[in-house]
């Protein structure tokens, strides 16, 4: 049996990944997960309501460290530039626990309920990021934007950085800010009329 | 009853609204909207699968007009050109419908249930437009880039346009571009230098 909480709740994550890779996530109980960790099921729910959020436990601190790298990101930086600091940062959390981030990443990927759960809770971050640049002062109207295109280059740059581990994250989020940038140059200035 | 079977449909959907804001979705049955649009609870599953799938029944329409005006744009327009010139046209069908859209955009933000799948249904319209977009000849890389934060504009467009009626939907959507492109343009262009 594991001796803490904290190294139950470890395993009882690490056990569920292995299960929902080997035989999928509807065909895994919590009974089983329990089981593979060495824990009893009632274990299982002290610490996670269902089968989806044992695999979400890293968002909680996700969000702090974004609204954290947000909020002290030096002053006079632009949108753009808060939140790729802010996400270079906040994506360590991901680069020091790879092991556990790509298998995760995956499986998210291949299950529609997980997926589900994973864009809820990414809508939610965003508005969190969204809240944050508004308490740097940054316009109403634009905070909700680049929150949202921010995330969605932010989440680009994670699968590429598990597609491509040769490079790290941090310049998987560097090319996707410069794409982006690119990418938004030529989008139509009035009238639609191309911008080249 | 309804003469029709699209008759029925559409009095489904229309049932299914008005409960979902006067009781929320939650507290709504299948039987009840059948009750209001004046047939039985057998053809509302002769129609929809689910509660939920009752509100999303537009998506193939939307799935297939962005699909055509990705496929169809002009040549040589550059990516966010094309998905302006396809968002600008597959949204009239949001425009058309507004009486149907708003109510049904309002309920979607406050019921959790339906907001999971309406994010599901967009991540899915968003891989469609990015295989649309490398249907053009638009890099693996760029493509699923460009039609994330597109697709992120779009969604920002159709909630401010939700939110202020006074201005068309093409309008806050080009409006969302030229945003896009100025909250881009600052982006760090190497090593997170401030570019101003």
């Amino acid at each position: 049996m594991p001796r803490s909480g904290a190294e139950a709740r470890r395993r009882l994550q690490q056990a569920a990944l292995e299960l929902y890779r080997e035989r999928g996530f509807d065909r895994t109980t919590t009974a089983e997960i329990a089981a593979r960790a060495g824990v009893n099921e009632r274990t299982f729910f002290r610490h996670f309501p269902d089968k989806r959020e044992v695999l979400f436990d890293g968002e909680g601190d996700l969000r702090a460290a974004l609204m954290r790298e947000v909020a002290e990101a030096p002053p006079g930086l632009q949108p753009f530039e808060v939140l790729l600091h802010a996400f270079q940062k906040a994506g360590r959390i991901l680069e020091d626990n790879r092991p556990f981030s790509e298998p995760r990443l995956d499986v998210i990927a291949r299950t529609p309920a997980l997926r589900e759960r994973d864009l809820a809770k990414a809508a939610s971050l965003t508005d969190a990021v969204a809240q944050a640049l508004r308490g740097r002062g940054v316009a109403d109207r634009l905070a909700a934007l680049a929150a949202q295109t921010g995330w969605a280059a932010f989440h680009h740059a994670a699968r590429a950085w598990i597609d491509d581990p040769a490079q790290s994250l941090d310049a998987h989020l560097r090319s996707a800010f410069e794409d982006l940038r690119a990418l938004a140059a030529t989008a139509p200035p009035v009238r639609g009329r191309p911008a080249r």
